[in-house]
């Protein structure tokens, strides 16, 4: 019905190419992943049969010797953190669970190791943990203190007489929770605790400490609880640990950047407290930007299965009497999903800028203070938007599946059970995105650098950016959007990427200049009335920073878009990545568009062109959803959805041959429908 | 901080009053539920125990007596059918599962016999059925056909000779699916099949069909496929199943409003086909009654913990440098949760609507076909919305309590895995949507009564409505919302009821308007360009719908507004709910404020005070939280979530004493940031 009569011809290899970007033979060698034996998980079972499972999948990978990639070339590594992190991303297509506890395993607990420990410290425990031989855990998070890491209770006082520290849990809510590989599987962990050493509290340091011993018994002083079962990653064995004054050698602090001489004295390359618990922190990223990508896998994931089942699956019929509609022919199932396929593509081509940060950091390349916060202002904003962005794809797509997508054969429900608490972890979506927003008003003038937004200060840190990060700057730009706005505007208008842009981009320079005169008065108020004004902006600090983050990653999706220009022989290539561009530029405008005309940015006649464009632009990329599904690249045995692979559509054929034969019979029973049309016509 | 100062004084049970409505002894008898040892079921375990477990809770409910409470008189009952689905829908308070079971046993197993089945019927299955003795299945789905119940594959060929129905599921899609009590406890079913006799298809009818001997063994012919595990309501035992010939007396069909004499010949008291079918259908609605209030006892549970915890949970200093700030206080947390909250008074209180006209259809103190209608619109559009509803409402409640939100020992993410396929059954969502926009346009033009959108004519009906539904006419809407708005716009007008009534049902007025005029060509189409036509306007007649369905819920949280406009007494309740209100219209404005703007019902300059207003109303509602959900009525016994009970309060007063214990200590640790601010300041 509504479909493009003549779709374009797309080839979904030139879109693979282009959505699995520069690290694309490490991301497709992660794919392979599934087929190992040990990695995909039993799609039920209890909780120890899922996370013994799990374990052989983690044990895989380290004997695999693929978590050696990030590692320096002198330990035997290649320096290549994103070819790392893209291939580890499709760990999700073997089981969310496989994902985060090898994400505990080597990226937290070696990479805590790698990037806090010295030397002595990689050469005894580094390799061992990222072949999967040491297994460890990340214990941060408090039962009292989540994203308020600095707040942390657990402490480690420096016994100058023994040479150790003495590890502590004062109260219960310093009880360290929710850590993977603690219920059943770790043997470590690095323990993040106050460092106090000759009367000083030096602040969070991370501390290598055994926690079980070879038997798998609690080492003494320490308490291990089993947090049971959780909303999902059942494969990942999280639990709780306290210690009762455990003792560990001075030589487990990981000291990179604050150590303790024998005699108890401290000393760290960073003079500021401040700003060496943030460049500690900042060394653990890794974990944000995997978690983007994993999203975006997950997110593709659902879409294949939800698109394919759409493409077979009839409900209806319309115009024809007899046969059915195709799911994906109605319009409101386009609207649906293909808005979700657009974002997806726009979360996965920006996730490719994050790791191009990321790398350039990692690497060495550029370790800048402002590439460093570039990566972590993006890993932030990135991470929370693509993690909301998955549940919300896969809950649509679960419900595109109706009854169908509700069974746990078609994987929908585990996947987005699983992905639910990606965002709350690894820094909570909202303290995220107001970390973004901080970012956003320091960089708009320099008075707002150590604003305090609800504590966000102690998680962005408090050193001031070099230069601005967002740049397009207020000149103008009411003006602009005039000239781009002529009056005879044609749908080819309401699609011009101009526009797009010049709309995202003076919503975030109106917003964020908003917010900073709002805030203004607020260093010359009493501390608590500071707050209060602070606090009455925070649902505004956050709302800009989604904004921004959606001009950026419209941005990435813009740039890509233009791959193909030159190519002639990939026109109809480009043409679809246009329509996604399009379709993601206009639903993030139509999903603020009472601001955009609020503000004078569109005219009310011109607001009214942007519903009809995208139900045009839904149709039309209906007509290729095919494609643009296969270009994730995904086959069975990664979908893994009985419903995705042809089921629905040979069980219809089959039906309609029934119908056909039966109709062919001399006794096939006459319809009463038809004898009461024709009874009523002659009463 | 953004907290109100002096909170109204509001006393929690004159709000519980008026929540619980007129079945408020019913509703609150079925609370009691709880209490029995039987029916709350373990949080965790394998399906088998999962599944009986839930048996027990649904033969408690049979053994009570309660479940015989809406059958008429004469069998025992009262014939009082709002006040049993009131108690029933509390069943979510033990369990979801309880619930869905119980309502395929009582409800749908149970329903179908009474209201389609004769009185010697009645006298063999229903009592035992409404006792719990007789376990039954409800087999209307097929894997083929699930909204689209008139293309059901299911055959019963009436063969006169033996005086039998004979049932067949011709081809695999044909097969039942999803039917709860199917895979382990079902001993009969209620198969709905297409009726053949003497040459003729009468169309879909129900027939009671044994599925399994008295030993449990599958009869003969029978097939029972386990639909195995699903993304929640693991205590219901769905399972598939189909029929190869398999024979039941000529008495064993469910013969109301279709008969089959001896020698074959069918008689039914409705001459239409598709009139005779809606109304066998239209017997049904009790199941989307009752799913309206399930899901608004889900969403008090959800809201109901996570206020409690977030009026404990502290994270960040704020003004003052010790103390952290509890989460309800930071205005993000108010605006996740206060909107969400007025959304359940309004859902519970609309409900209360809709409870009103199933009694008075169901008791036969009015089956009018126009209050039948009624009924089924209401029933529909409020199901369909407050399901969604509730799966918002669980996520954000789970995501506002962080990671112990996604532990299953405090219930959230259960609960929400357990409510998500009640978007999709007793009617998908986007279905049901459809069937209050068809309805909407046919009350809006006659030329639009037996239009057919997406196939949804045959779900609705084809009778035409006496009387038009929705009244309140397109004349002078413009010029009303003009009169509304005085150029003085101050904070109070902006939270003007009239203002809001005026907003939301301008909006429906033109949107209907808007949706009939773009669809008056479709009748002088030809057939395919017609059902084009009619697609391409879908996402709007569902845009539509929803906007109707806000506007009644509106509506009735209006009309329950003004309880104590006469009280004194209840000044401040009176108050609370006026907030509540408020919050609830200006949300569902700002949720679609560019429409407004676009359609010149709201100026840019007012359409700015929105935002703001919101902020406000959340600020004051956060101050009185706790009331509000304590109105809902729950205990420690519904909650049953460990966060909700005080734990983290206790947590936090051990750790603030051991923070005072420790400085008091004269070898307490300066804090390094001090001595580097000295140092700072020195140098």
């Amino acid at each position: 019905m509504n479909r493009t009569k003549t779709p374009l011809t797309v080839d979904p290899s030139v879109l693979a190419d282009l959505l699995d970007g520069r690290w694309a033979s490490e991301r497709r060698r992660g794919r392979t992943l599934v087929e190992h034996p040990d990695t995909v998980p039993p799609i039920t079972g209890d909780l120890d049969e899922m996370r013994e499972a799990t374990l052989r999948g983690v044990r895989a990978l380290g004997e695999s010797g693929s978590t050696l990639r990030s590692l320096p070339t002198e330990l035997g590594g290649e320096n290549d953190h994103a070819g790392y992190v893209a291939a580890f991303e499709e760990s999700v297509t073997a089981s969310p669970s496989l994902q985060i506890k090898a994400g505990v395993q080597y990226g937290l607990f070696g990479g805590a190791i790698q990037h806090l420990g010295n030397a002595e410290q990689h050469a005894q425990w580094l390799l061992p943990a990222q072949r999967g031989e040491l297994l460890g855990c990340f214990a941060m998070t408090e039962i009292g203190h989540g994203s308020d890491v600095a707040s942390l209770g657990t402490i480690a006082v420096y016994d100058p007489a023994a040479e150790e520290f003495v590890i502590t849990t004062p109260f219960r809510a310093a009880t360290k929770e929710y850590i993977g590989n603690a219920a059943a599987h770790g043997r470590a962990a690095v323990v993040f605790a106050q460092l106090i050493t000759a009367g000083v509290d030096h602040g969070v340091h991370a501390f290598f400490v055994p926690i079980r011993t070879e038997d798998g018994e609690p080492m003494p002083g320490v308490s291990i609880e089993d947090d049971g079962r959780k909303g999902g990653l059942l494969g990942v064995d999280n639990g709780r640990l306290a210690f009762a004054d455990v003792r560990v050698p001075r030589t487990h602090l990981l000291d990179r950047y604050g150590a303790v001489a024998p005699d108890g004295t401290y000393s760290s390359p960073i003079d500021s407290p401040g700003r060496r618990f943030f460049t500690m922190l900042g060394t653990l990223v890794q974990g944000r930007v995997s978690l983007d990508g994993a999203a975006v896998v997950a997110a593709k994931l659902g879409l294949d299965i939800a698109v394919r089942y759409g493409l077979e699956r009839r409900q209806f019929t319309g115009a024809d009497d007899t046969e059915e509609v195709v799911l994906m022919d109605y319009q409101q199932h386009q609207r649906r999903l293909m808005p979700l396929l657009a974002e997806t593509y726009a979360n996965a081509i920006a996730h490719e800028v994050l790791l191009a940060s990321f790398q350039r950091v990692f690497s060495g390349e550029d370790d800048s203070d402002e590439a460093r916060q570039l990566l972590e202002t993006q890993a932030a904003g990135f991470k929370a938007t693509s993690t909301w962005d998955a549940l919300d794809v896969l809950q649509e797509c679960r419900e595109a599946c109706g009854g169908a997508g509700f069974m746990t054969e078609n994987r929908l429900t585990g996947l987005r059970a699983d992905l639910d608490v990606y965002v709350t972890f690894e820094g909570d979506n909202t303290v995220l995105l107001q970390l973004v927003g901080k970012r956003l008003l320091g960089d708009y003038a320099a008075e707002f650098k150590n604003i305090d937004v609800g504590g966000v200060a102690r998680f962005i840190g408090t050193q001031a950016a070099e230069h601005s990060l967002y740049r397009s700057g207020l000149a103008n730009v009411g003006r602009t959007i005039g000239e781009v706005l002529t009056p005879g505007l044609t749908e080819r208008r309401i699609r011009s990427g101009r526009l797009q842009e010049l709309l995202l981009s003076a919503r975030v320079d109106t917003m964020v200049a908003e917010l900073a005169s709002n805030l203004r008065p607020a260093s010359k108020l009493p501390k608590e009335e500071a707050a209060a004004l602070l606090n009455e902006n925070q649902h505004e600090l956050i709302e800009a920073a989604k904004a921004y983050v959606e001009l950026l990653k419209w941005q990435a999706l813009n740039t890509a878009m233009h791959t193909f220009d030159d190519d002639p022989r990939r026109a109809d290539e480009a043409k679809a990545l246009r329509r996604i561009r399009d379709l993601y530029g206009l639903t993030l405008i139509e999903r603020s568009i009472g601001w955009h005309i609020m503000y004078g940015r569109l005219s009310m006649n011109r607001a009214r062109q942007v519903g009809p464009a995208i139900n045009r632009l839904c149709a039309k990329l209906a007509g290729n959803a095919a494609d643009l599904v296969a270009a994730f690249g995904y086959g069975p045995e990664h979908r893994r959805a009985t419903i995705a692979e042809g089921v629905e559509a040979r069980r219809q054929t089959e039906a309609r041959e029934h119908y056909r034969r039966a109709r062919a019979q001399a006794d096939h029973p006459v319809d009463e429908k038809v004898l009461h049309r024709e009874r009523t016509r002659k009463g």
